[in-house]
């Protein structure tokens, strides 16, 4: 898939022939529309009109241009808001102004019930029309704050959602919550508050349902969505478009992607007011966590960039071949789709400074070229896309573990998305692929793990990363994990960390959050590590005791507690864990990974900074990410010369 | 006009008659009163009453003081906001409370009511009352916060505004702010939203219309107002006291000036919580900004300073002489009325700590002598301050623009007031004087225009600009001008700037927003000019492509951009156009006021830092902002020399 | 009193036989149970059943434990929440969610009326319980922003307390807030608004009234729990645990602790986020307010802790002894008694990360130990506790200067709970006992008096100083002291400051605030004083004029103003006064604090940096508040050697 996100509705009638003339010419076979339409497919309530784009697809398929269609949803019409209070609240309870977008509450009846209408006309509409390859589903759920609502609607909604998960049974809630803590026992069901501004804090195990609670409100809403267009079109192709900092909402991808047939991802390296892209690993990061979703579903890049992008502060410039070597970098880490936002330039509009293939001027320009190259490119190389990712290493995501750190932060420096990022960076620096997995998926086909942070203990999951370790996998557990019951509670009478003690090997003896990054020292203590002599940590202090078998590798320097361990590695069957009790300064970080590397088995290739290797089957790209000349020295290729933001791909390499 | 600001009803009025004689003593010839003392006019529904008043005037008058008596519609009575829902609301919709000033609707139907009663009334009870010589209409209209108001009048009154503007045709507004975009398509005018808080943000066009209402409603109060002053007492004389930080509300001044005879100003150089004063510039630029409100129109200092003053937090106490100075800098640029806030520090209410010339002792002092003296110098030159200001430069200022840069900033670092001043700064350094102009008078009249960052396109003043060049002018164009329509959408299928390229000779090639003051480098490519070899600049970056006859001056070093101009000129007819791509260093900064300068023929006379030098007909003010004596060499005066915060009257030097 | 605060509700019933045995074990007396238990003992509305506490007091009684009961109004249930509107309001007027704590207006009648209900029930039907040997009323009034509210509720009461204040008369009402200013006269009581949100600032006057009235909202709340709690159980103790920060709430605990018959306080070394405790002074300033609450009122530490604290945010673990050392530092300064907050971790609910005297893990561990150890100690030191506390020296609070503070900052610097802390510093470093009194109290039989700030002149209070200093007393009183009227308003016609210059003998003749700690240079001008040549001032300036007979010891550097004291002393009757018009630098406190404790004849003892020395009659304690041994030489004992947190009780030292 090739294609250009075309809004044929926001340009006069007569501008559509030459513009698919143009995108034609430009190598696409494809265009993106439908998405934020619904006033044009319905101006008054029920007075559904689609000829706008009967004619739209009937120019795009005279062209041979294939259409991917978007549900309207995530732009309801004003008559709807003026008909019906169909808004989201902010949490103090101000309703979200008509005027931008996702303003609509999916708890809200009206607003839902107008959603099915339109998304089954719309389905059945099309029901034969071949040229409609894909449909996407709403646009970028729960983004820019639409994951959380306060709305009435969702009181309702919620608890009903708790009625569901309690059984009805009002007791069994208290009793799961604890809510004889400051008398906060309900009679009924009807008496649970939304978390709202309160003094102090809420219930965490309230917090937690509310938050799993938000994630169903947006899954479920996805869910009916592809039901809906698949039994009004039979055999529907359903994607939707996720856009970035997906681990950080309130809504778990992993659950809404289970409903898709392609994984659409929104790629924006850069952002209005970003002083400068983001590096490349962490652009890897998004694409590897897409990548990870319900794995095995097709990844598209529905929204590929060219030039500066923003709302209201606009930002950095794209310089010459840059914004195409994001391009070919989603390539490579196995997107078989490019979708470029957008076409041109709008005039009017809240996305006026998003600027396009080409401009407001409608002039062919240097970003048209350099689209036209990559697609030519992509063209080119078909069969090393078809060559699947191989990634030997695992990052868990749980999206429960996320959300409980969210609502206890416990240390003021915790991030946990930030944390993932880091340890998938130290990856990335070594052409080391990585899947960022749910921990619910299977796992075992890995060759090393990395469970950051897992809070939560889910008891399928700790017996799972037994198993793991004992058929051979190597696993790295960071501080804090399997520190909580499932109901974000603590465990009566046990010790941490919970159920993994047996192939962890340590018990947490005692524990301090720490409010900076380097708080303290550990010490070397184990002959059989080649690690620094002496590392710093911060952030958390989980002290270890190791038991029988338990190798310390580092231990804290205290003057009251010098005994407990900061780090310990243990051997399980025919596998490995470690258990990091704190979080270490760089150079430690990267002793680790070596040790979790060579522990793993892994081969890797090694290129300059910001040079990025991905293989590919018998293939590999090689990718410059400066914007600087480089020379890269590859076993089996000699110096291999890259151009700024220069690309290429080469036979594989025999990695070490 | 030689005044103070007396309060008489705030205190026992045993104290009137002794006040009244030592503010004679104090060489006084007018108090201003009435403003802020509806409850006194009105204490119950429709129950006027000004006899208060009445024994008020007829007390000075008995001394010969003139009265500038004030409309009192900036603090509804308790009894009007019990009555009704008067009160506007903050952007999240909660109610400004009763108690503060300002926080009644001017869209309120019942307000405007009470309003437009309770002026009538005064005005004909005062009709033949020759003692009042000015009517001040409210205070300080759109002050700290009262520009913006959410309320539900202002949503039935923006609808009103639209259907005007738009003749009633959905479709036009529809059309002119492309709502089609984000399925925004309005049936009706009455389903346009406010721009409350929404998620992402709202459309352009709708903000830049909202902030010409919000504009709108202000000036129109102020018409209605003078309208029912002069209704009731024909041949009024109509003024209204502007707050300073004018360039920043949500309200065109210039359109505010219109209905007035007097401008006048309430110049404060230092308010609560400021470590310092303003430096000496800045205080200039609010008198330059002032006076050239409806050009020609007499500029009053209603309200100056001689003590500390602020709300809640307190702070500088002017030195001895300091505050002098600020009024004579007042007289030098142009005022002819100076009022002083206030004669005695009030002891109860919100404003307890803005000290005046006594205190709450009640004591003569310090502060009390110093007006003494200037009023004394201020009879004494009469004839000097009679003498137009002749300011050879002009800053164009448009509300429109200025609007458009808040709704959209793009850089971080966009403050367009602060600009202004930044570029009033340089020519003040040079006692050089400006008039801050609304773009649309006439500026023809001026050798040198400076048009910062107008991003707006209105077609005639483009066009005016051109003549202006045409006929021997000088104008520096700042990056970003002209970049967008009159409606703040973008145009289609033109290059920028719009309208403008004949006469400034470039096209805007590649342009991006940059997050820092000192970003990137530009390199000097112009033999015939005598600026700094390199710079640095940040900002934005407008990438220009000079046309044939352009000038290019400066370049930007870039790996990937390095044809691009910076900064380039052009002649036009008899004149001469500058356009700058971003904002440059300091020492580029003055070589550019230095060449337009030299391009203008303006003459100007160097004095040492901190040492004002104003020319006013024949003579010339000197004025020391420093602390310490200063010796200023002058041509044909020799070395005067100037006591810490000294002033003196001369005779005029043929500058340079 | 030797107790731990034990929540039976939140446990099995099957562990409670055990937990109790461990108690004992424990060497504790006491459990303290009840607060927050509302909704079982009402889980319906006046379905009342106290059985489970029968059972639990039974179980205590008969292993010898006595009992402190709380009333459990801090968290009305869930019930009463739905059925009636008896939620508080943030500033906004955003309800605060039922989930949290105190989120219940105590101006609310049905909430009122609930807590009047349960309130009598419980002490009827523990009348006769001699188990119970104390009645602790809610919990922490006012903390974490209880003391705020801005209801609807609020505005009834709040209008009905000012009806009572001005005797019914809004004319008195209008007089004295000097409403006539903006135009604010009320008609009616039913016209005052609550100071909410408005444009600039309310009346500073209507705001001290609110203030008052925040403040008498909860200690009328707290008189009537006490009158219910009597009442139905004539003779009882009654006690309520304060927080700490009590001198920056709104609400004066001086007041509150006239109904009380013990204080308590929960004493909070270290909360979630801090990077470390707090210092030992910061500690013992908590302690010494406390203690100067309706002096001679015993004081039991209700909530000491073992453990790390916070809600969301957790933090620094107190180290091995260093909180046992706050317990004994508690004792040490006058606490008769030592609950600890809490027995064992709690599972769930909001506090799970507030550690035990036990942890969630329920095992034996050093916590446990150092508790035990703590109790035995003190124990053993019974005679020494009944040694009063001798304090020569008082720093006078005064809640309507602080209110008055708050409500106009002036220097953005002025923070006066933490200038009073400063001073108190300043004697904690020479061992000198402080006691926190509130101004309205007896002062006479202190030697040294600091009066920090008191702007508000209360006529008796000033009277009183004066005859403390006439009686042989040292004050010293510190800038914009008696600046204003017991109305917050400023005096008409006086000289600063006010009702006070015959025995301060100096004149504010100028005054300004200064936006920092380091702005101005003092330069020594008295023969007779032994401090520093120079200094360095800020904060304010209040500028002085020193009064025949006074001794000017420092005077301000300034160009403008040479000739202005900045720091006086005079001689009156017996005694001696200072007045101190800045903050001064670290040096010339130490140097005021030297000479007000000479002047003042009080002799100390000097230890080395963190070791603390309190006298208790003929013994004394010795604590090492730092995290290594010391050895600290003290007369007539030689070298006394401290463990790290170690401390010691020795024969008193005869000082110097």
């Amino acid at each position: 898939m090739r294609g250009v996100d075309y809004y044929p509705e926001q340009w006069p009638l007569e501008l559509m022939d030459d513009d698919l003339d143009r995108i034609v010419e430009l190598g696409a076979d494809t265009i993106r529309i439908g998405e934020f339409a619904w006033h044009l497919m319905e101006p008054a309530h029920g007075a559904y009109d689609f000829s706008f784009f009967d004619d739209v697809i009937a120019r795009a398929r005279s062209r041979g241009l294939d259409v991917v269609f978007g549900t309207p949803t995530a732009t309801p019409p004003a008559w709807l808001a003026t008909e019906c209070d169909i808004a989201s609240r902010f949490a103090d309870g101000t309703a979200r102004s008509f005027g931008g977008r996702h303003t609509a509450c999916p708890n809200q009846p009206d607003y839902r019930q107008a959603c099915e209408d339109v998304v089954r006309r719309l389905a059945a509409h099309y029901r034969h029309e071949a040229g409609i390859v894909a449909w996407q589903l709403d646009n970028e759920f729960g983004h820019e704050g639409a994951d959380d609502c306060f709305c009435d609607a969702c009181a309702v909604a919620f608890r009903a959602w708790l009625r569901e998960r309690f059984g009805g049974d009002i007791e069994r809630l208290n009793d799961t919550w604890g809510t004889v803590f400051w008398s906060q026992q309900y009679n009924d069901f009807d008496e649970v508050p939304l978390p709202r501004a309160t003094i102090t804090t809420h219930n965490p195990a309230l917090r937690l349902d509310w938050l799993r609670f938000r994630s169903d409100t947006l899954s479920r809403f996805a869910a009916d969505q592809a039901r809906w267009v698949r039994e009004e079109r039979p055999g529907a192709v359903i994607m939707h478009d996720f856009p970035g900092g997906g681990l950080a909402k309130h809504v778990d991808y992993a659950d809404v992607a289970k409903s898709l047939d392609v994984i659409g991802y929104n790629n924006y390296p850069v952002w209005g007011g970003q002083k400068e892209p983001l590096p490349p690993a962490e652009i890897a990061f998004g694409l590897d966590h897409m990548r990870g979703l319900n794995r095995g579903t097709p990844l598209w890049i529905t929204e590929a960039i060219m030039g500066a992008q923003g709302h209201d502060v606009t930002g950095f410039l794209p310089r010459p071949g840059q914004a195409a070597l994001w391009s070919v970098q989603a390539l490579a880490r196995g997107a078989t789709g490019l979708c470029y936002f957008r076409y041109r330039q709008a005039t009017k509009g809240a996305e006026q400074f998003c600027y396009g293939i080409i401009d407001a001027d409608n002039r062919v320009g240097r970003r048209y070229r350099e689209v036209r190259d990559v697609f030519e490119f992509a063209r080119g190389i078909e069969p090393v896309l078809e060559a699947p990712v191989d990634a030997p290493v695992a990052i868990l995501a749980d999206y429960r573990s996320r959300a409980c750190w969210e609502i206890q932060q416990q240390s003021i420096l915790m991030d946990v998305p930030a944390e993932m990022a880091r340890w998938h960076g130290l990856f990335h620096a070594r052409n080391i692929m990585v899947d960022i997995v749910a921990a619910g998926e299977d796992f075992s086909g890995y060759r090393l793990l990395v469970v950051p942070h897992m809070i939560l203990t889910d008891p399928t999951v700790a017996d799972r990363l037994g198993d793991f370790v004992s058929a051979g996998g190597t696993v790295l557990v960071m501080f804090r994990s399997f520190a909580k019951d499932e109901d974000n509670n603590l465990a009566f009478g046990a010790t941490l960390p919970l159920l993994t003690q047996e192939w962890l090997g340590v018990e947490v003896a005692e524990t301090e959050s720490v409010q900076s990054l380097d708080e303290f020292c550990l010490d070397r203590c184990a002959d059989s590590w080649s690690g620094p002599a002496q590392a710093r940590g911060g952030v958390f202090r989980d002290m270890l005791t190791a038991g029988k078998g338990t190798e310390v590798l580092y231990r804290y320097r205290d003057e009251f507690f010098p005994d407990y361990a900061a780090l310990t590695r243990r051997n399980t069957g025919k596998g490995r864990a470690y258990y990091l009790g704190c979080l270490p300064d760089r150079d430690l970080q990267e002793a680790v990974v070596d040790a979790l590397v060579a522990d793993a088995g892994i081969a890797h290739v090694e290129t300059p900074e910001d040079v990025e290797y991905v293989r590919r089957g018998e293939k590999a790209f090689v990718l410059n990410h400066r914007s600087s000349a480089v020379t890269c020295d590859l076993p089996g290729h000699g110096a291999i010369e890259l151009a700024p933001f220069g690309y290429e791909i080469i036979e594989a390499v025999d990695a070490d």
